[in-house]
């Protein structure tokens, strides 16, 4: 047993140690159908105007504003996918359902509901805007316009607006490629029962949900073998396809630990413990050849809180989005929240309305070990170390996992 | 060309319409690993405690709180996964690791850097408190305590904790499946190029990801054939395997209209217009054999304003999800919005933090064919149909997409 070589370094240091050291991976073009949750690699810029021809809002007549009060003749229909040839002139009107193009000639369109119509004539209200009820060509995007900034998530809607532009496939970001490994001769696989001593591995599939959330694409190496050169066999090969290697548990001071010395003897360890609360013994290295390693504590909440604070940032610079961090909002804090010692806490709260305030209730112990303190937790606050601490009643930035 | 003879629902009241017809379907058994973003179908008891055991949150010595301020023999080690057997009496302490079982007899954990350790002997603090540093033995789950309740989605933390009490799979509600069919003859696939009238079948995709990303599972039918006859057997085919049918376009009442006539020949229609805005053709309809049928409107943001204010919440309530709909949050507005007409608007809107309060900006012309209006966007204000309107500076209810 050692003290640990490690400076503990402040946790707003070590993000952006983890972020400056992080690479941003290649692109590579998918089809519409896949790109939902993935990232814009480059501007979307539309080729042409939209709508392209000035398209009916409702089912009505396509007149001339200037004809209001009249009976005018009606020469034929527009329907969406069937416009009709001719011209609209004075004293004449054209059926027109919606999604139809306006005719050339006509500048309004009047709703059925407010025409009389009798046979091949229709009778218009006295007063007519011109340019009413139909989205005019261009109206909706210019030709040339940015619609969608590079480093964007891409949601239906983003989709629907690179489809309506006629863009079948769209640039992304390529997804990390992540290895994930648990360590600890304490573990089991879930399913059997532990014996005195052993526990369930859980962070395994923890991180696979945390991981594939964040947009990973995730290689279960399983639980580490005894022996320093099996895992070092293992986790070589594995860094062959993977960009990213993520373990838990194994990185504490202790003589058990196989992690830190593995990633010394793989790359450079640039952070081996750190000034938080849960997830001290966090670690992280460079491995060469742009690939990175994260190293996480083996209780379960240090693990995943580790994960939302160091690799899920990572993980999106990884895919070139714009946005790294999870929102925040201020909420004010229905409890006293005080950290214990010198280190930085991530208090787990689940967040309630009151008028217009969120307000949050912690969740109870904030134990390492006891995962209850997370599920179901909607934000982490952010304590700052030493006495200070943070009454209730006052008002803190909560880093927001999920909404109420 | 008709009036439609379907009378306008108001907005809350085809949203109930909806909800109260559309079933829960039935659960299924996952393995951990395909239970992210599920919904959990049944409540998740612990079968025991959990730590079964006591365990060191640190690395150190386990000894007795009474032996503070002497030197004490070192009996042996208890590292994760490998207890020490035998006991600590008085005079005596055990080394141990982070996640070692704490040894009977010790009642508490002194920190390796805390401790003046020589040989086989260890010299501990004056002052030491029973319980500290370590997670007594059912401190972080209780045998029979409910974990999480039936209803709700599984994330990281939930699915740790599954595996942590040893469920290798979970009980969760089975994913709706959706035929998805776009309708209107102007409409071409997405990469070729639209003529005179035509516009790119955008819906579809933007439709597949909202649908995704609410947990269906889709059977893309493309666009609707012209001729009724073989889009009704195009969509009764479809439905021998889905759970639902999305539509889009085709429901308003120009005399091209496929939609509301082939719901009423295969079901009962109830709602099929709406106060609300975009999206006033909204059509619901039950099929028999507890299916459901939404005819969306064609144009874009019609179709996705009324997917997220009707389809998304029976979406999850097929799951048995037990919160429905979207988080809603007071934000403040940064423009005056007033409806337009006698409906119910949804304006779209980004957010910003000014202080404590959320911002919110209009993103533009609201025109539903506008996409952009919706790109970005990452709230929907409900803005009340008449003269009030809603002036710039007050606060409104916010559905939140996503947050800044």
């Amino acid at each position: 047993m050692r003290v640990s070589t490690y400076p503990l370094v402040d946790a707003g240091e070590a993000a952006a140690l983890v972020l400056e050291h992080t690479p941003i991976l290649g692109s590579e073009m998918r089809p519409l159908a896949d790109c939902a949750g993935r990232v814009l690699a480059e501007d979307l810029i539309a080729p042409a105007a939209l709508p392209a021809d000035p398209v009916s809002a409702v089912d009505g007549f396509a007149v001339r504003a200037a004809d209001a009060g009249r009976t005018l003749r009606i020469l034929g229909e527009s329907a969406a996918g069937r416009p009709y040839a001719g011209e609209v002139a004075a004293g004449t009107a054209a059926r027109i359902l919606t999604g139809g193009v306006v005719p050339d000639g006509a500048d309004c369109v009047v709703m059925f509901e407010d025409v009389t119509a009798a046979g091949e004539s229709v009778t218009v209200p006295a007063a007519l805007q011109p340019g009413s009820n139909f989205h005019a060509a261009g109206a909706d995007v210019r030709a040339g316009e940015r619609l969608i900034a590079s480093g964007s998530a891409l949601g239906p809607a983003e989709i629907g607006l690179a489809a309506a532009v006629g863009m079948p496939e769209l640039r992304v970001g390529r997804r990390p490629r992540i290895a994930l490994l648990s360590t600890g001769d304490e573990l089991v696989e879930v399913g059997r029962t532990p014996g005195r001593g052993q526990i369930t591995d859980s962070n395994r599939w923890a991180l696979l949900a945390a991981l594939r959330e964040a947009g990973a694409e995730v290689n279960l190496l399983g639980i580490a073998p005894d022996r320093p050169d099996e895992l070092r066999e293992l986790v070589t090969r594995a860094l062959q396809d993977a960009d990213v290697l993520v373990t838990s548990g194994g990185v504490s001071v202790g003589t058990h630990d196989l992690v830190k010395p593995l990633l010394e003897s793989l790359g450079t360890v640039h952070v081996g413990r750190v000034k938080l609360k849960p997830g001290k013994p966090f670690t992280f290295a460079t491995l060469g050849a742009g690939k990175v390693a994260f190293g996480l504590p083996g209780f379960p909440v240090s693990s995943l809180v580790t994960f939302e604070v160091f690799v899920r940032p990572a993980l999106r610079k990884m895919q070139g989005l714009a946005q790294l961090q999870r929102p925040r909002l201020a909420v004010r804090l229905g409890f006293d929240a005080r950290a214990v010692g010198d280190r930085t806490e991530y208090h787990r709260v689940t967040l309630h309305r009151e008028g217009r305030d969120l307000v949050a209730q912690t969740t109870g112990s904030q134990s390492s070990s006891r995962l209850m303190s997370l599920a179901g937790a909607h934000a982490l606050v952010r304590v700052p170390p030493g006495d200070q601490g943070m009454e209730r009643g006052s008002f803190s930035e909560a880093l927001i996992l999920s909404l109420p």
